[in-house]
Order: C-alpha cells, then sequence, then structure tokens
C-alpha cells in the first residue's frame, strides 16, 4: 500500500512548520496571524500531492471520531431494519456515521463487537442488548461513553434507553380479542428472559386473567431457520382445536404464523382471529389485511438519536440517565374482527 | 476516560522487557524459549489489571484488521438486509467482522463512508456501488485495497463483482405472460443508469420484441417516500386501461404497485396479472401468491465472501478481476397464470 503523506512531510518540502501546517490545515491561519500568500500556497501543494488528514489520527487527538455504533439483534428484521435505516438518517443529518452490525442475541458476539467498536474510536453506543452483556456495558459507562439502549432494557444497567409500552400494548391487544368475544386466545412468543418480551407475555397474562380465561401460551426457540418456528407452531395449533384466536409477540413469529395458518387451510379471522405485534407490508397486504401493534418507529430513532447527541454534546456527569417510554398504535383490520 | 494501560506500563512493573512482554501477549514465548514460569506471571498480571490489546494499534502494526467494509443501498430494503446480514454470517465464520452503512444511492455520502472505513482500516470493501463512485473505487483499488461489487457493477472500474443474470431473468419472466396469452404487458422500474436496471429493461423489451408487441414503460424516481412512488403507479395503471399485465422491476416498486392494485380494487390476475423482481414473505403471503424472479441470495452472499477472502489471503497481482453472474429462479404463482 502506499504510504500517506504525512504533515511532517508536507513541513519538510514546504520548509514550513509542522505546527505551521497544522493550523492552516485546521483552518487556525487567521487566528495565527499566518500570511495569505503562505495559506495559499501550503493549500496548492495539499491539493497537488493529493494529501487528506487522516480523520481517525485527528480522533485520537481531538477524541471525537463522529462516528456511532449500532447493535441491532438482526439486520434482516424488518423492524430492526427500519429502526437502524432511520438512525442512520438523523445521524447523518446531525453530521454523525453510523456503522452497524447484528448481535444474533450471542452474547461473546456481541462483547467482540464493542471490543471492535472501541478500538474505532466510536463516540458513543445505541444497541438492543442480549442477555449477559452487563458487565460489559457498565465497563463501557465507567469509562464515560454514551450507551443508549432500545427495544429492550438491562434492569441491573443504569443508563438511557428508549422503549415502548410493552405490557399495555399486548393487554389493550387482548382486550380487544376479548371484547370481540373471542374465549379461546394463544399467545405465541420466543422464550426470552429479555424485558419486552417479559412484558409482553405480562400484558396478555393480565388482560385474560381480569376476564377469567384460561393462558394459552407457545414459546418457541429463537432461530435463524425459520422451519424451526414453523414446526412448534404447527403443533400447537393443531393440538389446541379449540382456540379461536390467537396473538404472535413478534413480526418474525407472526409472519412465521400466517405461513402455517394458510398451510393448514385455516379461515382468518372465521376459523382463528389473528393479532401481531409490529407492523409492516406482509401484515398489510394480508387477505384478510392483519390487526397489528404498530410501533411508532421513527419516532423510537427520534428519541435515541436526540438522547445521545445530548449525551454526546454535554457534561455527562449533569445528566441522569433518560428512560423513554412511547406508545404504540393498535391497528385494528379485518384479522381480528368477529364474524356475526 | 481512564487511560488505557500499555506494554510499557506491563513491562515497567514487572520489570521485564517490552520486547518479551509482547511475545507473550503475542503468543510467541515458545517460539522465543520464554520460560513458562514467566508466561505465568505475565497473564496472571495482565487478566488482573484487566489490560486488553488495542487491536487497532494491533492493525496498525499487522496492517490487518480484520474488518470488512460493506456498503448497501438502503438497509431497510428486504434484499439488501437479507444479503448483508448473510455475507456478516458467512465473515463472522471467517473470523471477519462486518461493519455496514446505507449509502441512499448518494453518490457524496458513498465517498464520506469510504473514507471512514479507509481511517478505520477495514482490509476490504463490499458495495452495490451509486453512479459517480468510479474515481473513488478506481483510488482504493491503485492503494491496493481489494473491493468487490455485487447487485450491479461499473463498467469502468475493473475490479471483481457478483451479479445475477438481470437481463434474462426479465426476459424470462416476460416469455411467461406472453406465453400465458398476455398482449399489454407493462414494465414499471426505477429511473436509473445502473447496470442491473438497465439490462432489466432491456430483456423486457427484447421479449415484447420478439413477439412483436408494444412496450409499456413506466420509470418512476427513487424515492424514500412510498407515497412518491404510489401516485405514479396509480396515474399510469388508470390510463393505461387496456394494460393486461405488469413487471415491477424491484420488490421496492413490487410492493407500492401491490397496494395500488389493492386500492384500485383490481382482480389479479382477471384485471391484471402481476410479477415482481425479487422474491419475499410480501409475495409468498398474497391473495394470489405473486410470481416473482428470486435472487439466489445465499449464493450470492457465499460468492462475494468467498471472492473478497481470497483476495485478502492470496498477493493481490497473482490474480486477474473475478466477474460471477447467478442465475435466478421464476417462481411461478397465481398472479401471472391466466385464467381460462
Amino acid at each position: 500500500m502506499k504510504k500517506k503523506l504525512s504533515i511532517v512531510d508536507i513541513a519538510n518540502q514546504l520548509n514550513v512548520s509542522k505546527t505551521t501546517i497544522s493550523f492552516i490545515l485546521n483552518g487556525r491561519a487567521k487566528e495565527k496571524r499566518i500570511s495569505e500568500e503562505l495559506v495559499e500556497r501550503v493549500m496548492k501543494y495539499v491539493k497537488e500531492v493529493g494529501y487528506k488528514p487522516n480523520s481517525l489520527a485527528k480522533s485520537l487527538r481531538t477524541g471525537k471520531s463522529n462516528t456511532i455504533g449500532l447493535m441491532v439483534e438482526d439486520i434482516s428484521n424488518p423492524f430492526f431494519a427500519s429502526i437502524a435505516r432511520l438512525i442512520e438518517d438523523r445521524a447523518y443529518k446531525n453530521g454523525y456515521k453510523i456503522i452497524y452490525c447484528s448481535t444474533d442475541n450471542d452474547t461473546h458476539k456481541t462483547q467482540e463487537l464493542i471490543t471492535m467498536f472501541r478500538d474505532r474510536h466510536v463516540d458513543g453506543y445505541i444497541m438492543a442488548p442480549p442477555e449477559g452483556i452487563e458487565e460489559d456495558i457498565i465497563a463501557l459507562l465507567k469509562d464515560g461513553m454514551p450507551v443508549v439502549m432500545f427495544d429492550r432494557h438491562l434492569p441491573m444497567v443504569n443508563t438511557d434507553y428508549v422503549e415502548i409500552d410493552n405490557l399495555f400494548s399486548t393487554y389493550n391487544a387482548t382486550r380487544h380479542l376479548i371484547d370481540q368475544g373471542y374465549k379461546n386466545i394463544a399467545f405465541v412468543t420466543f422464550a426470552s428472559e429479555q424485558t419486552q418480551m417479559k412484558s409482553r407475555v405480562q400484558g396478555y397474562k393480565d388482560a385474560l386473567g381480569a376476564s377469567n380465561l384460561k393462558q394459552n401460551i407457545l414459546e418457541v426457540v429463537f432461530n435463524q431457520n425459520e422451519d424451526l418456528i414453523i414446526e412448534p407452531i404447527t403443533d400447537f395449533l393443531t393440538k389446541n382445536k379449540k382456540l379461536d384466536a390467537v396473538l404472535f409477540g413478534t413480526n418474525h413469529i407472526g409472519t412465521c404464523g400466517l405461513k402455517v395458518i394458510s398451510a393448514m387451510e385455516l379461515s382468518i379471522p372465521k376459523d382463528l382471529a389473528v393479532i401481531s405485534f409490529d407492523d409492516y407490508d406482509v401484515f398489510k397486504l394480508h387477505s384478510p389485511p392483519v390487526t397489528a401493534i404498530a410501533q411508532p418507529v421513527e419516532e423510537i430513532a427520534d428519541n435515541v438519536i436526540t438522547v445521545l447527541l445530548n449525551k454526546l454534546n454535554a457534561r455527562m456527569e449533569a445528566q441522569r440517565p433518560q428512560s423513554i417510554t412511547l406508545k404504540t398504535d393498535l391497528k385494528i383490520r379485518k384479522s381480528s374482527l368477529k364474524i356475526k
């Protein structure tokens, strides 16, 4: 690889001090009373030789790289993909670049990614954290690195996070099914200790409890391979013939669930009413359209970036961690309405 | 921020030479005949004080960061999101981390991202390049940086790329519609000078030409705001009542197209047969299911990573750039079959 030209090389070549070159390149010529003639000569030379300041070297001096590390669970999930995109847009408009990675909910991989981001001098972190990463995040915070979480939080870590009201969201969706007259309502979710997933199942339980209805919960194991999610759902729906409605706990499970229902040739909502967490094109374009708990993705992205930028621009000690909880929107469509 | 412990600090503390510490930490103790007792003492101390080698500093020495920069057009597009995810998985299994960004098809933003990746010492680049970025990529290649393109290529840049057979894909899909008896077939695409988009429209034209059928092409402007795509498609379908089939040039246009068709209450395929480029859940779960040109996303990801790893592991000069063209699969579903 070609050796990069340094400020020292330029200084030697032009017979001007390194400090003077540095002042000129950093736009401080006027302040330092450097002659216009010299500024012009340096800038002309710099352009000729194609000198580009190394912004990482600059970040080592200034302590700022204007880069933010973003860790999502799985970039191929439409919820995370759209959030990542919106965060990237908003950061870019504020002069920050985002570099992102998928954690795959894997603690070890996440630790490696944190190390990589750290070595690359990111100014701050945005993450949907997996379980077991508490100590690593506490270490970042101790070193004064801002960390904002979204989608979920870690109860043992005292830092900023942006979440939605998961418990009320599933409570409200389950209530809607009960109000429509459904009595055997299932909840299909991922087996998880994460805060958002625990709240979602709790909301479902609370709504059933208030109406003295029986719980029917299926927990499937998170897996990239769709077949390993479709299989247990098929089993569950085959064995529980009495079910008249089902609430899916995430968009991924919802999509798999629709595939199962289609393969079993069940009619929605006649044989089985359906609601899914998260709203996206698959649910909107489905026949019949699927009732969905829509997360306010734009608002989540806005809040995450605002909280992080505030941290980056202010003295850390001045601020106590914020937790922001946003409301979801139950988009009622044909899939959950009772056919009279 | 807490000052990081350096090798010099450890050497001073243990009264051992810096070089010896370095050999031990880099796993070369045996080779350098350093006593096991000393190795144990150093490793114990390193663990106690929580010393972590700075891998960026290491990359500055070794010239390797084991990081690859990936630039997609738009991470919220399911095609790019799934490719990014698969590339990330395969790279990770080979000891590489991927950091990615969306170019938004914006040349200036892409230039900034290249600079950022460069400053962060990525070992190589994978990109779906926007137009106008030729010189920047040529500059990377001149400096010995491996660059692999996918989804499209830049005819003026002599580097590796992985593509699909775009021309044959749309030729074949259009042929299928003609064989079904459709005579007024439209093609809705993005206005673009990119190689893949030019080939897609050419395949459509060639198939119509061979059967002496009239072209009906609508080019919409690439936009994040879906309404600005839905509007011209609505106009187009309203004004061209004679159309009996439509081929959508990308998944994003296809999804917008389905929304228009649903809003206009046209019946698929009775009023209008439909095929879309790219296959994903929206098309599979649609009623009726939508015929789609499925890109071999796993194969694309595999080939991109294999080509890049070969470049990284071999002497660059030994290799001539490869161009790999993969086949697509026309998934014929109800939306394009003629109702007799």
